[in-house]
């Protein structure tokens, strides 16, 4: 026994992570590599043994989810092909086989959008310089609250910085980062890479150690990746429903976190930030409760306040109001009408306009932006 | 805007969930349901437009991955195959297009088993009744420890159980619940349904309330789904690294887990238990650490204790010693012969023998089985 265990150990080191309840004990040959990057070029391998046309997309593409690059079988039928390495960022991709779209069974990287599985592919540089490990992490952790306002318990993401546990006397600002339309609250930690670029930026020094809270922004929705059997049927367009998730943030979840977590229970340690529907979730709280948080960080937003909503935010006294979008983003033309209303009402507001799209890439360099902003 | 967000609210509940990079306002025809469990039949659809072969495998079948079911093309290139329900349990399938294996991208369910996503098919019943959402729920968590002994800090899984939270004075009892090998810290949480196992059984009243802590057993990997870079190549079979992990797991993890949780530092409230690799770590640490855990259950394990090390336990007042395997398992012989072992040297204990191999069909039995008698 004792000669058996470090043999099993060191076949889940040289292979690294494999199927344990399949592949148990039945090793195969040497796994393909992918994809592997070399210099300044990327292979993206895949070993299919019937395929006639097998394909590449990736997300980096003009055209990222046609399949758009041929791939050519190799020997043992694995396909591959060899590209340059796009500019520094988080891609995803996948291959195409015979017009159905196949992960890469290679890559312990992976994102969850929704019910998609996206292989990652992290190519370094200094865009990227956040988005992987740090050498100190916080916690990430998924408690539930009950939601009396939408009836039943709901599961939230919590990141909690490094040394929350080491340090039992101290009390924490909070961020409540709200992910878009067809998210979760693992859409911010998948996709978003939050709990990369908070450990980052608190071990930098570039950021205030904060704790970070990721909720469920459908109101429907009890929890990612269960099925939800409703008890009754409600209509979320009701008058009775209207705002119910801004109110269950508001009056539910963040006293939750105030109870439960050491949060410092005042304006001037909350922030709000979302992204797509979040950014207008993001406005919707802060024209519903101009009180509650001094940081606004509405992002690719549809949303729009009206200019006495806009003065009660003066009045409270934001400290930051900062509205991003991308410039080719679909939503642009509702930020560009949103920052023209926040001049006209005199709020003082950074207004952060960047290349490209309503994309990931663009999220999480907008947090990595903001969030050293944030309680200083 | 106040009229747009209930709107798309209402997308993402009547669409489920759905990518929201991708997918957001640019919304198709209704999807493909799949799998749509009806009476005692399931059937499984895939829109694949330029696919040849379409077939359908499933763990429930005799020979489960080697796409045994023909799927028929029906309208709107939409394949379809309706089968009888297998009998109560969680199963994993995937569809073959054209000799390769896909995923069903209409299913939330998913479980992780090293790089493979698996779609789950859970069949309602008495044996599953446990494993779906109870209305209480515990809180997962994901802390780091330092381990001086490996060289870097690790990721954990922590269980905490339903009311931690809201009892500040209480303490509880800690089950350790170790993986196989290819396993990582979040398998017992994604194959093993562990937080939806003692969700139920805590709220039936048939377990106690108790912390679960699932540690990462390879040794050199720091967490789950991570690039990991070691600083120093390591060889994890030299005399040094013998017994490694478990030495970092009675002297680092329980030591972490007992400062940073609520945990009641005494034999009598710690268990241990692990599957396969993990219940030869589970066997070697109570051969290490007699006194450590008065509750020990090893699973489909590959271990053995000479009959000193099972003395050492019998006098440490083991109170449960839980032995487990499945008849068709490739490691039966090695349990019977570890069941004799504890017999010829007098250590009172449970052999419980399951139909079935080395599975986690098993392994979700017998967490659903042994819990309910630890920390009585």
């Amino acid at each position: 026994m004792k000669k058996l265990l470090p043999i099993i150990a060191l076949f889940a080191i040289a292979f690294g992570a494999q199927a344990q309840e399949l592949s148990n004990f039945q090793r195969g040959p040497r796994p393909v590599i992918s994809p592997e990057i070399q210099g300044d070029s990327v292979t993206f391998r895949l070993k299919a043994d019937y395929a006639t046309v097998v394909k590449l997309s990736g997300s980096w593409m003009p055209n990222p989810y046609g399949g758009t690059i041929d791939m050519t079988r190799g020997e043992g039928n694995i396909w591959s092909v060899k590209i340059p390495l796009p500019s520094p960022e988080i891609y995803t991709y996948n291959f195409v086989v015979d017009g159905v779209a196949v992960n890469d069974p290679q890559n312990v990287l992976v994102q969850r959008d929704g019910t998609r599985y996206l292989p990652m592919l992290i190519v370094p540089g200094e865009r990227t310089e956040n988005y992987g490990e740090a050498k100190t992490h916080g916690t990430v952790s998924h408690p539930w609250y009950e939601s009396k306002i939408l009836g039943y318990s709901r599961r939230l993401s919590v990141y909690t910085p490094y040394g929350y546990e080491n340090s039992p006397k101290k009390k924490y600002p909070v961020l409540y980062l709200l992910h878009g339309a067809g998210g979760d609250e693992e859409a911010w930690i998948s996709m978003g890479r939050t709990a990369q670029i908070l450990d980052n930026l608190i071990e930098k020094g570039l950021a205030e150690p904060m704790i970070v809270v990721m909720p469920n922004g459908n109101p429907g929705q009890q929890a990612a990746r269960t099925l939800n059997i409703p008890e009754k049927q409600i209509d979320w367009r009701s008058e009775e429903f209207r705002d119910a998730y801004v109110r269950s943030l508001c009056t539910e979840i963040i006293p939750f976190i105030e109870k439960n977590f050491r949060a410092v229970p005042k304006p001037s340690s909350r922030a709000i930030a979302g992204l797509s529907m979040g950014g207008g979730h993001t406005i919707s709280a802060s024209n519903l409760y101009p009180e509650m948080f001094d940081y606004i960080c509405p992002l690719s937003a549809a949303g729009s306040a009206t200019p006495e909503q806009v003065a009660a935010l003066k009045k409270a006294g934001v400290k930051l109001y900062f509205l991003a979008c991308g410039n080719a983003d679909f939503l642009f033309q509702r930020s560009e009408e949103m920052d023209k209303k926040l001049t006209e009402a005199g709020l003082d507001h950074t207004y952060f306009v960047s290349e490209g799209g309503h994309t990931w890439a663009n999220w999480r360099l907008y947090l990595n932006t903001f969030a050293p902003l944030l309680f200083k």
